[in-house]
This record gives C-alpha cells, sequence and structure tokens, in this order.
C-alpha cells in the first residue's frame, strides 16, 4: 500500500435526504411502520412528499454517511454511489467532497433522478425512511474503480444497496477484487433482510466467506439467523464471520472476534432528537478505530461515541468536531 | 374582503438556502464582506460552491422566510416568486406550500435554474449571503395573480428583489394593483440599497407615496438616506411613510407611527447560532400582530420574540412552535 491509498472504501446507496418532522397519526394513515425503511416507486414517494411537511436537505445514504464519519475521525475514506447528471446529485457530491471522501463515481445520464429518501422523525426520535433510489440502483460492475479497491485496506458494503440486481453484481464484484489484494470486507446489514430475497443472498455470501467483518443490529442479526434472540442470533454467525459486531441501542454493542466477546455500554446522551445515522456513525467510529490500529474495546467505544454525537441533532452526518471528540 | 383572501401577499425572492460553516480567513481569502449579500454569477457562484463547506439545504427568500413565519403564526399568507422547473423548484415550492403559505406562481422552464443563496455562518453568527439568482429575476409582471393582491390587506415587497428590471416592473404594477384596492404596501429595505441603482428607485417610490409601512434595520435607514446616525434617518423618513419600523439588533426596535415612536427592547437570546433570517423574522411577527389588530407595541415585540427564535438555530425559517411562542 502507497501513503496515497485509502484505510476504507465504501459501496452504497447515492442519496439525499429530505428531513420533515410528523407526528405517530401521520404515520399511521400513511401505513408505515415507525423505524422502518421502505423503497417507494417515484409517484408514491411524490404523493409522500405532497402531504409532508417543510424539510430540510442534507446527503445522506447510509455507507455515504458512515464515510463522512470515518473522514470526520482522520480516516482516509473513499465512496463509491451511483448519483444523476441533476441538481440533486451535485449536492450529493460536493457535500461528501467537502467532507474529505474521495468521490469519483462518474454521474449518470439517464431518465432516473439522484435518489431521495422522505425521513419522517416523530417526537420520540424515530426515523421513518422512505427511499426513491432513483438512479442510485443503477450502480454497475464497471462504475467501480478497482484500483482504489485493490488498494483499501478495508471493503465496506452496505445492506440497502445488496438487493437490486445490478448493484448487488457490482458489490460482489468489489468482494472479489478486495479478497484478491488480501483486504477485509465489511458488510452492514442495515435492515435490508426484511427485503425480499435479500437474507437468502446474504447469508449465501456470509457461508461463502465472503464477510469478514459483519455489523447489525439485535433485530437484524435474529431477522438474519431466523432466531428468537440475540444470544441465537450470535451463536449462529459466530463461527461464520471472523468479526461479529452486534449494536443494542441504549442498550450499547457487543463484538465476538476470534471467539470473544466484547460489551460496551452506550455513551450517555442528553437529549435524543433524531436518531437517523445512529448505525451509521457507530460503523464510522468503530472502523476508524480500527483502521488506526486500535484493539476491539476502543473501536467499540469510538462507535458509540459518533453515534451518540449524531443522534443529538437532525441529520445523519456528524455537526461537531468528531475528531476532538474521538482523540484516537 | 371575503373570508378566503388573505392577510398579506409577498413578492420576493424564489431561491433556496445552502448553509455552511466557514471560519474567518474563509471570507477573506473570497473577498466577501462578513454580513453582507452579494449576487453572483453562475459561475461565480459554482467557483465558491465548490470550496465551501459540504451544506444543508433548506428553501429560502427573504419576503418567503417572512411569510413561512406569518403562516407559523396563524396569519393568512400568500407568495409570488419565480422558480424553474427543476429539483431545487420543486423543493422551494413544496416547503412554502406545507407550511401553509398560498403559492401559485407558475414555475419557469427557461435555461436559469432556481435561485440559490450560498450562505456562510461564522463562529460569531455572522451570516454572508451569496445569491446565485437564477429564474427568480425572471419574476414578470404577468405572473401576478392581479386578484389575490387586490383581496390582500397587505402587499409585502421584498427590497432584494427591487433592482432587476422584470420584478421591479412586476412590483410596480402590484403596488397600482394594491393602492386601487385601498389596500396597505410594506417594503423590506433589506441591504439592496447597498446595490447599484437600487437607492434612487427606492427612495423615488418612497417620495410618490407608493409605501405605507417601511422596514429597515439601522444601517439601511442611514444608507438609504445618507445620513451619519439612526436619528437622522429616522427625522429623514418619519414623515414620507406612514410607519417606519427600524430594527436594531441587541438594541431592540422602533416604530414611528403617525408621529409618535415607540420603542421595544430586544428578546433575549440562550445562544445565538445564526442570524440568518432574524430581519425576515422580525417582519413575519410585526405584519401577524398588525393582521390580528394588535397596536404598534404588540407588533413590535411579536417581531422581537419571531426573530429571536430564528437566531436559535442554523436557518432562517422557524422550527420551534411560533404560535405558542407569540399567543396573538
Amino acid at each position: 500500500m502507497t501513503s496515497r491509498s485509502l484505510d476504507i472504501i465504501a459501496i452504497g446507496d447515492a442519496i439525499v435526504d429530505v428531513i420533515a418532522t410528523c407526528d405517530n397519526d401521520f404515520l399511521q394513515a400513511h401505513g408505515l411502520p415507525k423505524g422502518s425503511m421502505q423503497l417507494l416507486s417515484p409517484v408514491e414517494a411524490d404523493r409522500l412528499y405532497d402531504q409532508m411537511g417543510s424539510a430540510r436537505e442534507t446527503s445522506g445514504g447510509s455507507a455515504a454517511n458512515t464515510m463522512a464519519g470515518v473522514a470526520a475521525m482522520g480516516g482516509r475514506a473513499g465512496f463509491i454511489g451511483q448519483v444523476a447528471n441533476d441538481q440533486l446529485g451535485k449536492i450529493f457530491s460536493h457535500d461528501i467532497r467537502a467532507l474529505g471522501v474521495d468521490f469519483e463515481t462518474r454521474p449518470l445520464d439517464s431518465e432516473l433522478p439522484t435518489g431521495r429518501c422522505l425521513i419522517l422523525v416523530t417526537p420520540d426520535a424515530q426515523r421513518t425512511m422512505n427511499t426513491c433510489p432513483g438512479a442510485s440502483h443503477q450502480l454497475a460492475p464497471d462504475a467501480l474503480d478497482e484500483t482504489r479497491i485493490a488498494e483499501a485496506s478495508i471493503l465496506y458494503l452496505e445492506g440497502y444497496l445488496f438487493g437490486p440486481e445490478l448493484p448487488r453484481r457490482a458489490m460482489m464484484r468489489a468482494v472479489e477484487i478486495a479478497h484478491a489484494a488480501g483486504n477485509q470486507v465489511a458488510f452492514t446489514v442495515s435492515d435490508s433482510v426484511v427485503l425480499d430475497g435479500r437474507r437468502d443472498g446474504l447469508n449465501a455470501m456470509i457461508q461463502g466467506g465472503g464477510i469478514d467483518l459483519l455489523f447489525a443490529n439485535e433485530e437484524e442479526a435474529m431477522m438474519l439467523t431466523r432466531t428468537a434472540d440475540v444470544d441465537g442470533a450470535i451463536a449462529a454467525l459466530r463461527h461464520k464471520v471472523p468479526t461479529l459486531v452486534i449494536t443494542r441501542g441504549a442498550g450499547g454493542a457487543l463484538a465476538v472476534e476470534q471467539g470473544a466477546r466484547t460489551d460496551v455500554p452506550a455513551v450517555q446522551v442528553q437529549k435524543v432528537i433524531d436518531t437517523t445515522g445512529a448505525g451509521d456513525l457507530f460503523a464510522a467510529g468503530f472502523l476508524a478505530a480500527r483502521a488506526k490500529g486500535h484493539g476491539i474495546d476502543r473501536q467499540l467505544l469510538t462507535g458509540g461515541i459518533a453515534a451518540a454525537e449524531v443522534i443529538g441533532h437532525f441529520g445523519a452526518r456528524p455537526v461537531a468536531d468528531l475528531m476532538e471528540l474521538v482523540k484516537l
């Protein structure tokens, strides 16, 4: 590796978040399960947007948020994701580059616009996400920069994008490149496992040794393994992935690595405003600490600090000085 | 007036704010006077945007912010402004309607995109605005809905848009309609008077009895009247406009109406984060109270409360429950 190569390169949705507050009745009236993520067609997205309150826009995307966090903590991060050649695509590209993340994927000249995620935040700080993926799901294997993937120590894959055929093929190709170069592959389950046809594909990849580091929250781990409690999920996964990381919300986080389990408590937050991005920033802190060579405790703790920062305000990207907060 | 008519209808820039923080050195390096507003060409705007940090987007525009505030305080508000038929135009239109403001101006199919304002917020909470007006400056007289203007008790005009030829002609036409219907015309100076050719046009309109209610901050009032202190400015203006309102930042605000002067102190703010929109929301509170028939003291005080809310967070539109805060 040269000094110019990356610590981590991610593949994920390249989308702009459209964040509005709403009450519980609004979710119910629109049949949106609180805390979940739905995929919407353009028509459905327009209909929901028309009903939503006034919003603020910020660049989003789960793995993109994670790379933004890694860069904010001093890590060398890159991102691969597909925007369209439009105003929202320019906003996404500007923001991720302004944060110091290497982003070179060419915008797509297509009918499909840059993806949006309509995020509804209820007074209990829960976020309900409604994604209209647009160009983001058109990420093709030939959009990958193979040299950059080969040169990054960790390849990080987002579950949300592990479903549509083109990006899934791109991800599988990226895994081959990373492993051929001796790099680690990390995967975040997102709540992608609830979506049709994803669980089996993901389990096959895990079974085949494709994943070295798996991130999931408790619910996702249980859904993935069809188990009824988190210990069952851990038992089912611990021998299949070298490093398993499970986040537990207010219950903290745990890792099982080389057979040993480490638990850490959650970082206290004065007032939780918007939980969007909690998982994304946990992964960012974990990976940033890992890239600097810190041990598993420090990786988990740094994840907790970064997650605590992002849930204290609206939006899924850090606003405080994470470098100062985590002191890696 | 029927029960469906508006309390206030505004004409102003229809733009999306792109808000990022920066340090003083950044302003200096780019030759941007702190606290000012510059007009940028598309090329200049792209160059500045490339250098700016990661941003958040919210719908903006001075008079549009004011109408958003009026609606949030229970007033019946309408807005006239020009967006393009693009993604940012859809964001602007969605947000202002979602806030309950009547907005019917048809998007323009043009080469020019919807206007943007690149807002740089320094650690002292001062905002420096860099506007690329785009379609906003293409507002033409025939875009006006004359019936709605005639039926609104107050017509509110934004100084920023009183410069380019087309929108100035639209404004002059709107003033004729409003006065023919026996309605009041309010005008906010913005810091538009620093721009070429605007001071004389504005003074001519004041001289000709076109303005019934004039909003300015101290500096704007002095620039408009070429006086060296605020008392000189008041002396120069008090007999030319029936109601003169001057905001004084931390010094509060004053009005001179029918020869009598009323002063109110500023509302205390715990921590000032971003002064963008302070003047806009002051005008909103003042006008909302005026529309409900409250006296001049209450109009000034309500303006102060609304301004205090908006400077406590990023962005120029209220996020707290203004209805509850002002209890009109």
